[in-house]
């Protein structure tokens, strides 16, 4: 059986192009024992795998040129050697860029269409969702009152972040990049306010304005020059979230920016980098929580589709881009 | 009663100057209820002080031009409008750099010259060797047999700091500015290894030569490109505290340097300012067990003296340029 596949066809240098991707045919192999072998239907692109496609030492082992795309998928279940899955089943896999997927059915999820959209196991439902959820909570851990501020406001985490801070009772201030974001954030979402790093003369003088009490919790997905205005602005004690760094990836050398330690100093702060994996043993209780909060209406959550595998790469382009609002997904084959 | 007392003369602009401070003479104000005159003895100069120069917002309140410089005190009562304070007993006082300093009674720690020596309760048995301690213990948090990093190792704090680490069963690598501080820090206080910042040709090649398991644990008084050099070298979960950023404390504006976010967050480590001030509620728990380890011969520490009050501002210039080893003290007046 013939499978399509999007490859790693060279390590990008700075900003990603569509050449650094190639559309790949190749032959499904056999199903062992305890295998499972999916048709793809949701596919996420994420920021993370921005640093997977260079050849640098992080959390996780870099990928290699000729490699599948490494992502997150909702698939289909076409044929199980696995008595735990069944034709028809579905199921979060991590087999990446590629129409059909094998995978060992212990490390499938199995999803259930009736407890709510598919899509969302990627989104609200699944991975951001929980590292909105546990960065919050866990990391920034505001109490009722503190002001939060958010970047990266109107992507698949931050936007969560924020609605969950809103639901601890903290004033909530998201940053993102364009005025049609800001507008959904605060007149669907509910945060207290939000403005456009792009637009704004300012970002401090911004910050200061919408953060008249200073800022007790910072969930930074960002970086650079924004994360250094809200810096500037930190409460004694604050505690600051960082998730992610996408104004960062594409460099090819560290980036130079104002040393900020002495502000972590005077302020008392704590800056601490989180990974949604070392939480996943927590992950069942909080998608409990986050699911109450869905049906009552308190969570609300938007995915930015791109149709057809070939166009993953382009999909991921723009959501480097902040083409995206709310989680940027591909739409591999219909749901049935 | 005549009084000299070292004043703000005017506010620094880079490094201080000795014509940043001046020597005045003034009538000392009647005692009033519940107060304690004191002749000063030692005076401790500490790099904080630097803060409280500039007219800038900080944990506490800046000096005005004008004032007695801040600053801990150990001193002799000679008049005591309190019940708890006689003629002749000792006490640890905040009343700055003057011959004698009159202070509320409920602010002094009353010190007995038969425990130790006076002066150890502004070094080990004080301020010093208790920011070493929550610092290290409370903030680092150090795993027996994780690699512990101490700038500013050879100073009052950085010197407990790795002793410390040594006692809780962690190898320690101490970053001094002179070849004298490491053989210290090597022969005499048991450090698994130290180097001179100043002469080796590449910090980062040092330490990552030094700690051939990574950094766990980095407790920082120095700031900068030493700095920098340890984020390179962070290992998973690591821990940072800030206790000091001297190498930035002159600046006129802040310093760039390559960002630093990006490593925290792969390393999934935590940074954290802290201020001794906020655990003197355990000091007294913390300075019984220092107390055991200086008596059993654990702990040792030096004091480096410069003597007549006219000197401390020369004494306090040439402690941010690291010509102490361990405390640097002005010695006042003898002990009796």
């Amino acid at each position: 059986m013939q499978n399509t596949q999007v490859l790693l066809a060279a390590r990008p240098v700075g900003a990603p192009k569509l050449s650094d991707f190639r559309v790949f045919q190749t032959e499904l192999p056999e199903l062992k024992e305890g295998e499972v072998l999916l048709e793809a239907v949701y596919l996420s692109v994420d920021p993370y795998m921005r640093g997977r496609m260079s050849d640098t030492k992080s959390y996780a082992a870099p990928m290699q040129v000729g490699d599948v795309m490494v992502g997150g998928v909702v698939g289909r279940v076409l044929r199980s050697n696995d008595p735990g899955f069944s034709y028809g089943d579905y199921a979060e896999a991590f087999t990446g860029w590629q129409h059909y997927g094998i995978s060992a059915a212990k490390q499938l999820r199995k999803l259930d269409p009736q407890a709510g959209p598919l899509s969302a196991s990627l989104s609200v439902m699944g991975i951001p969702g929980l590292t909105a959820y546990f960065g919050l909570l866990d990391v920034c851990k505001p109490k009722r009152g503190e002001t939060v501020v958010v970047s990266g406001a109107a992507g698949a985490v931050g936007s969560i972040v924020g609605q969950i801070a809103r639901l601890k009772g903290c004033p909530v201030v998201g940053i993102a990049g364009s005025d049609e974001k800001v507008k959904w954030l605060t007149k669907e979402l509910g945060f207290d306010s939000a403005f456009n790093y792009k637009t704004a003369p300012n970002t401090h003088a911004k910050l200061k304005d919408l953060c008249s009490k200073g800022i007790d919790c910072y969930f930074d997905n960002v970086g650079g020059t924004i994360t250094d205005a809200v810096f500037g602005l930190l409460n004694p004690n604050a505690r600051i979230a960082i998730c992610g760094q996408i104004s960062q990836y594409n460099n090819t050398e560290a980036e130079l920016g104002p040393r900020n330690l002495s502000q972590i100093l005077v302020k008392t702060a704590t800056v601490r980098g989180f990974l949604v994996m070392h939480y996943l043993d927590q992950a069942r209780e909080a998608l409990i929580e986050m699911g109450g909060w869905l049906r009552e209406g308190k969570l609300k959550y938007r995915e930015t589709f791109v149709d057809g595998l070939e166009n993953a790469p382009a999909a991921f382009l723009g959501l480097l881009n902040g083409e995206n609002t709310g989680k940027m997904l591909v739409r591999v084959a219909p749901e049935r």
